[in-house]
C-alpha cells in the first residue's frame, strides 16, 4: 500500500496527508497528498481543493511544495435554487461514503454527506440536495432491522414532496437492501435510487461521483419512479446503469461495474453529459399525487441453505424453528433427495426432514445456486417429490427471494405463501429473453 | 407438456411413442413420436433410427402413416479400428443419458451408454470407444463418496493407455466433480472432459451429441491432458468451450451455454466440424508416460455457509465438529462482525465464534458470493479482524474451495492450510485480466 522507492524520492519530504503543491507540465496542483491507492505506485495521488483526486506520474514532477497546517478552502455556502428540482440523500455509509485511515490503510465510512456533495460539484448544477444520515455504517454490517428504519425515511422523504431519493449504501448488501425498500414502500410517487461505489472516493478510479451525477441526472430527466440501483454499467466512466432493485446482484468483488441485471434488461442507460437512453418502459411514471404504502414489518427469521454434494439433513433441521428458508438448489431447482446407493442412504433423510418441517410452518421455497435462469421442478421425477414435501418453487434471485420471504412473514403472517408467488414489482421473471444472459 | 389440438388433429390415431412414418415436403421420416418437448406445441417431435430428433410443422405434413410394434433398426456392429485412437466413455448419469417417461414426462436417467454411443453416428468417425458404467444417477445426488470411486476409475483408466477419457456427468454438480477429479487425480498423460446436457436427448434441442463430438475431437487433436469442462459455448450450435475443472461454474438452470469459465480464459473453442483455436497454452502437454497420481482419500466434512443481512453465529457454530467451513462472505469477503448499534449487537459473537471455532482446529476459509473476482481481506478494518479469527481468503471460487478443502483434509489432514493456498492446477486466481468478467 506504499509508495514506490522512486516515488518517495520525489515526494522528498511530504508526506502522506501534508498539503503539498505539485508542479507539472507547467501546471500547479495543490492539494491533499493521499496515500498510494492505485495499482501503479509510481502515481502520486493528490486530492484537490474541488474534491477531486488526481493522479500524476513523477516522472512528470518538475517540483513539490510543502505547505504544512493549511485547511482546504470551505466549498461555497448552498443557496436553494427554487427552480430546480429537490433530493434527498439518505445516507446509510459504505465505500461511497468511506475515507483512509492514513496509519493502517484500510477504509472506514466517515464522510459527512456535506463533504461528499461539495465533493462533487457538478451536482450543484442539477438539483438543489437535502443530505441526511440514517446510518453510517459497511452495507456487510446491515440487518433486516435496518431494511425497517430505511423503510420508514424513504416513505418520509417520499411524501414529502422532494423529487427523488438517492440512498448512499454500501455494495456488499446492496441487492438485499434495494429489494427491502422495493417491498416495503411499495407505489412511491418518485424514484428512490440506490447507489454506491467499489473504489473509495480518495483513488484516482472513484466511481463514486458519476454514480451520484448519472442517479441525479435520471432522477431529474426521467418520468421512472420505483427503487432502481444506479451504479456503473461498463468499467470505464461510460454510463451508468439503471437496474430494477428486485433483480440485481453484485456479480464481481471489485469491477465497478458488478451490478448486473439478472434475466432482465435494465431500465436506462444514464451518460455524464445528461443523455438517457431508456430501454423498459414497463414502471410507473412518476405521480406525486400517489401515495407511497410503508409496510415494513420484519417477520420471523429465515435462513438461505445452499445444497451442495454432502449436504445433511441436519444442515436444514437447524432452522426448524425459522419462520422459513430459502433453498438455493443445484440447477433447475434440485436437491439430493434419490437414494440410490450406501453414500446417498441419507438422501431420503433430507426428503423426510424437508416434509416435517413444511408441517411444523416453515415456508420454504426453491431457487437456484445458478446466478441465471428460472427453477423449473417439474423436470426431473425427484423434483415433485421435493414439492410434494413442501418446498416451493419460485423464479427469483435468492437475494429477493430471502428478502421478501422476511418481508411476506411480517406483513402477511397468514399468506405468506400466497404472497410470495404474487410479484409485486418485477421480483417474479417467468419469461425470461434470450438477450438477457451475462449482460 | 401436451401437443396443440391443431398438432394432434394432424397426429390422428398415432399416439406418443407410436413408430410413424411422415410424409412433408415431399420427403418421408420414419420414427418414433416423442412426446411433446420444445416451447412450441405446434412442433410433431419424431426419434429417428439415427438416434437424432427431428422437430417438423403440422402445416407442412401431407400424410402421417402409423406402424406400431416395429422396432428401429439395431445399429451396425462396432469394429474396433485400430488407426483411430480409443476414448474410454465413463458414464455416471445425468440428462445427456436420460429418456423421458412417457406417463409422467419426467426424465429418468437410463439410457445406457451403448445406446448412447450408437445413437451419435459422428462418433465412429473419430475414435474407437470403450463405454463403461460408474453410476446412473442425477449429478444433483451424488456425493463426495462417489468423486472418489469416479477418481478410482480415471487412474486405472488413464494407466491403461487409453487417448482420453469423456465422463457423462449430469450438469448440476458438475462444477463439483470436475474440481473433485482435477484434485484427486493429478500428473494426467491424457485429457479427461467431463461432458453434459442441458437438453434430454429427445428434444430437437439436445446439445449432449454436439457436446460428445467436440470433446471426442478436442481429445484427438489437441495436445491437452488435465482435467476440463467441454460444454456449448453458445446458445446455438456454435461450438464448444473446454473450460478448466477449477475454474468453472454453472451460471444459468436452463441454457446450453450454462457453464462459463469464472476470472480465466478457456482453454480452446471447438467446432463440430474439427476446427479448434486453442486460446491458452498454459498447461501440460500429453505424455503417456507420465503416471497419474491418485489422492482420492475423502476427509472430515466441510460445510459451504453464506452470509447474508441476519445470520446468527449459530449458524455457524452448528459446524463446530465439522473438519472446516468455506464462508461465502460478501464482496471483498466481509462478513457481520461490526458492532454499530442495538440490532448489530450479535455481531460481535460470530467474531466470537470465529475464533473458537478455528481454536477446536475447523479450517475456516473466505471465499466471496460474487460469482466473479477474488476476495480481499486487508481493504476494511474488519476484514483484519476476521482474518485474526482465524479465517484465511482464497482467490477461488466457491466449488472449488469446497472440494479442495474435503480433499486436502482427507490426504494431508496435517498441512491442509498450507495445501488450500498452494495452486495444485490453476484453481488460485491472483491475477485476473479484465476481459474474463461475463464471458
Amino acid at each position: 500500500m506504499d509508495y514506490s522507492a522512486k516515488t518517495k524520492r520525489t515526494l522528498g519530504n511530504a508526506l502522506v496527508g501534508d498539503r503539498i503543491a505539485v508542479h507539472t507540465n507547467g501546471k500547479k496542483y495543490e492539494g491533499f497528498l493521499m496515500p498510494k491507492h492505485s495499482e501503479d505506485p509510481d502515481t502520486v495521488t493528490l486530492k484537490l481543493d474541488s474534491g477531486y483526486t488526481i493522479g500524476l506520474k513523477p516522472d512528470k514532477i518538475a517540483l513539490i511544495e510543502k505547505a504544512r497546517n493549511v485547511r482546504p478552502q470551505p466549498a461555497p455556502k448552498r443557496v436553494h435554487d427554487s427552480s430546480k428540482p429537490t433530493i434527498t440523500i439518505l445516507h446509510t455509509g459504505g465505500t461511497i461514503a468511506s475515507k483512509v485511515d492514513y496509519k493502517t490503510g484500510a477504509a472506514y465510512p466517515a464522510i459527512s454527506p456535506e463533504e461528499l456533495s461539495d465533493a462533487v460539484p457538478e451536482l450543484r448544477e442539477i438539483a438543489n440536495y437535502n443530505a441526511k444520515v440514517v446510518f453510517q455504517m459497511y452495507s456487510g454490517d446491515m440487518e433486516p432491522e435496518h431494511w425497517k428504519i430505511l423503510a420508514e425515511k424513504v416513505y418520509e422523504e417520499a411524501k414529502s414532496g422532494v423529487d427523488g431519493i438517492i440512498i448512499l449504501h454500501g455494495t456488499d448488501t446492496m441487492a438485499y437492501s434495494a429489494a427491502a425498500i422495493a417491498f416495503m414502500v411499495q407505489k412511491l410517487p418518485i424514484p428512490v435510487l440506490f447507489v454506491g461505489s467499489q473504489r473509495s472516493s480518495d483513488r484516482g478510479s472513484a466511481d463514486g461521483p458519476m454514480n451520484i451525477i448519472c442517479a441525479s441526472l435520471f432522477i431529474v430527466k426521467s418520468d421512472f419512479s420505483g427503487v432502481a440501483v444506479c451504479m456503473h454499467g461498463t468499467s470505464s466512466d461510460d454510463y451508468c446503469l439503471v437496474n430494477p432493485a428486485v433483480n440485481v446482484k453484485k456479480m464481481h468483488t471489485s469491477r465497478r461495474d458488478t451490478f448486473r441485471p439478472i434475466d432482465v434488461k435494465p431500465y436506462a442507460k444514464v451518460w455524464q453529459n445528461g443523455s438517457i437512453e431508456m430501454i423498459r418502459n414497463d414502471y410507473s411514471a412518476k405521480d406525486k399525487k400517489r401515495g407511497p404504502v410503508l409496510r415494513n414489518k420484519i417477520g420471523k427469521k429465515v435462513a438461505i441453505i445452499k445444497i451442495r454434494p454432502g449436504i445433511s439433513h441436519k444442515e436444514l433441521e437447524f432452522y426448524k424453528d425459522y419462520g422459513g428458508v430459502i433453498i438455493e438448489g443445484t440447477g433447475l431447482g434440485n436437491a439430493p433427495v434419490t437414494v440410490l446407493d450406501e453414500y446417498t442412504a441419507h438422501h431420503g433423510k433430507l426428503l423426510e426432514a424437508m416434509g416435517k418441517m413444511s408441517k411444523r410452518g416453515v415456508k420454504m421455497f426453491m431457487v437456484s445456486q445458478c446466478p441465471y435462469g428460472k427453477v423449473n421442478m417439474n423436470v426431473y421425477a425427484y423434483g415433485r417429490a421435493v414439492q410434494d414435501a413442501g418446498i416451493v418453487p419460485l423464479a427469483m434471485t435468492s437475494e429477493a427471494a430471502y428478502v421478501k420471504l422476511i418481508w411476506a412473514l411480517g406483513n402477511f403472517p397468514k399468506n405468506a405463501e400466497k404472497i410470495m408467488l404474487e410479484n409485486f414489482c418485477g421480483e417474479i421473471v417467468e419469461n425470461i429473453k434470450a438477450d438477457t444472459f451475462l449482460i
